[in-house]
């Protein structure tokens, strides 16, 4: 079984394109016209239209990105109606040869980390039937319990070939407030999160040397995602916060590695809007262009530093 | 609106009991002639073996206890099916007049902690259609994130008389690797945590002092918890890790305050699976009998220390 890691460092390398397109889908992000036209009454129906947009997106940029990923947060919101839409959604997304990375974040003690795991990584036994709820390919953890809460995951990582990126030092603003304190052995939180990973990390290393555990850091923080990249070799990165909340390709060259690797970038809100911004209905071709513009701010600005 | 705080210490004081049930229910708690009897074959089936096991066990203890959590990882890996059951025990503990707690140490950044608010505390708006996803009285969640990630919890807490328990020092082992680094101000990083929950939690006071947003401390770590109720005046602890974990009444009398108030401790396993150590098929009646053997155990652990 080929390590995921390796199955999306092919896929990047094959379309140039170290980027992914975030699935966070409200109605907030359909058309005015197309969202007037459904007059939407029921979970039920939010739900149906938010698949379609979501299947609509999928087939405007399947051929030019390796992944997506997609925000569970916005589906739980809707309930079961909404929680069937993010499984078929996966299931649309795997369906078009994409990688799918479950935005999650979940955390727990070892015995509940385990039920979490099962429910996307891994598989529920049910005496001698199994069930898989929600299979994802790399899904997000949060390390704030530490290894005994994160053992049940990598432990299916490797049984299941799954991945994972593990929250180092998240994008938004007040991340600094526990993750950027000094520690008496001079590090920072995230350094201390980032010295964890580097150990969860070691029995899953790929073909590129990098390994199927990774790690979460914001685009938004140049100078610590440089940092980061040097403290955390065969670590890839994904790195949430381009776009919508700031970050261009220029600031993110410096958390690739030497050959433009070891990082995939991920962008929501400016994707899944681009519609607006191009004051067009065509949501699906205006989510296309952007994905064409970030593809090529990013690799353009490895190509200037020399890195592809 | 009274705050969720004042009506979880009114029925905790009215039914001299602080514990709550957990329900972190899977098959494995089935005694083996339920489980051989009904031949799992299916999610479907398994959640409906689930909800049947959560309401005896809710028939069994609704009078004696004030609340119960329950743990979404275990429904979450039966798929829709089991969230479908997860959406049906909290209506039903509801119905009992239980106060419920969702334990899903759910966190991100401020646009989608906004989401997963509208699915536990809050409500979905669509247009002018409201949706309540998985409405619940309080849930759990994970502090790493900082301010902004928590500002959509603490302002549907505010807006729907909701209330939080926020990770401050989780029960298990390995919460020592990043919640007790030492930082260069002298605090450990679960004091730091500490501190922001102090800071989230002073908006929402109730008659008895306690803030509506509260804190998780395990029940697993005596003087950790008993120094942190002195930091924390005003701040309700929910206590994890007592019994299958190993803390016992004496372990935890210390992290109540000088009037027995001000902390509910829960118990999962120990009386989930009660009937097993009982060696009797009648789940309900071993975990009734468990749920009272623990309030005697924490009661008389007050009384010996005069806080009740």
């Amino acid at each position: 079984m080929r390590l995921i890691i390796d199955r999306l460092i092919d896929k990047i390398d094959e379309k140039q394109n170290p980027t992914c397109v975030g699935l966070d889908t409200n109605l907030g992000h359909l058309p005015r016209g197309l969202k007037d036209s459904l007059d939407i009454k029921t979970a039920e129906e939010a739900a149906k239209a938010i698949l379609k947009y979501n299947m609509d997106i999928i087939d405007a940029v399947y051929d030019i990105v390796p992944a997506v990923k997609v925000q569970i947060a916005y589906y739980e919101m809707l309930g079961i109606e909404g929680l069937s839409v993010f499984k078929k959604t996966i299931s649309y997304a795997k369906a078009k040869d994409l990688i799918v990375i479950t935005d999650a974040k979940r955390n727990d003690i070892g015995s509940t980390s385990a039920a979490y795991s099962n429910a996307h990584l891994g598989k529920t036994i049910l005496g001698s039937y199994e069930y898989e709820a929600f299979p994802t390919d790399i899904m997000t953890i949060n390390p704030y319990l530490g290894t005994d809460g994160v053992q049940p995951f990598l432990d299916d990582c490797k049984k299941y070939g799954k991945g994972l990126y593990v929250l180092v030092k998240t994008s938004n603003p007040s991340s600094s407030e526990l993750q950027d304190l000094v520690l008496t052995d001079g590090r920072r939180v995230y350094e201390a999160t980032a010295d964890l990973v580097l150990k969860w990390a070691s029995g899953l290393k790929g073909a590129y040397g990098y390994s199927s555990i990774g790690a979460v850091i914001g685009a938004t923080h140049k100078k610590i995602g440089e940092s980061l990249r040097e403290r955390m070799k065969g670590i890839h990165f994904l790195l949430p916060g381009y776009g919508a909340q700031g970050a261009t390709g220029a600031d993110l060259a410096g958390m690739f590695d030497e050959n433009g690797r070891g990082a995939i970038v991920n962008a929501s809100r400016s994707i899944l809007s681009a519609h607006v911004k191009a004051g067009t209905e065509d949501y699906a071709a205006a989510a296309r262009a952007e994905a064409k513009r970030m593809q090529q701010d990013i690799w353009g600005a490895l190509k200037a530093q020399g890195k592809v």
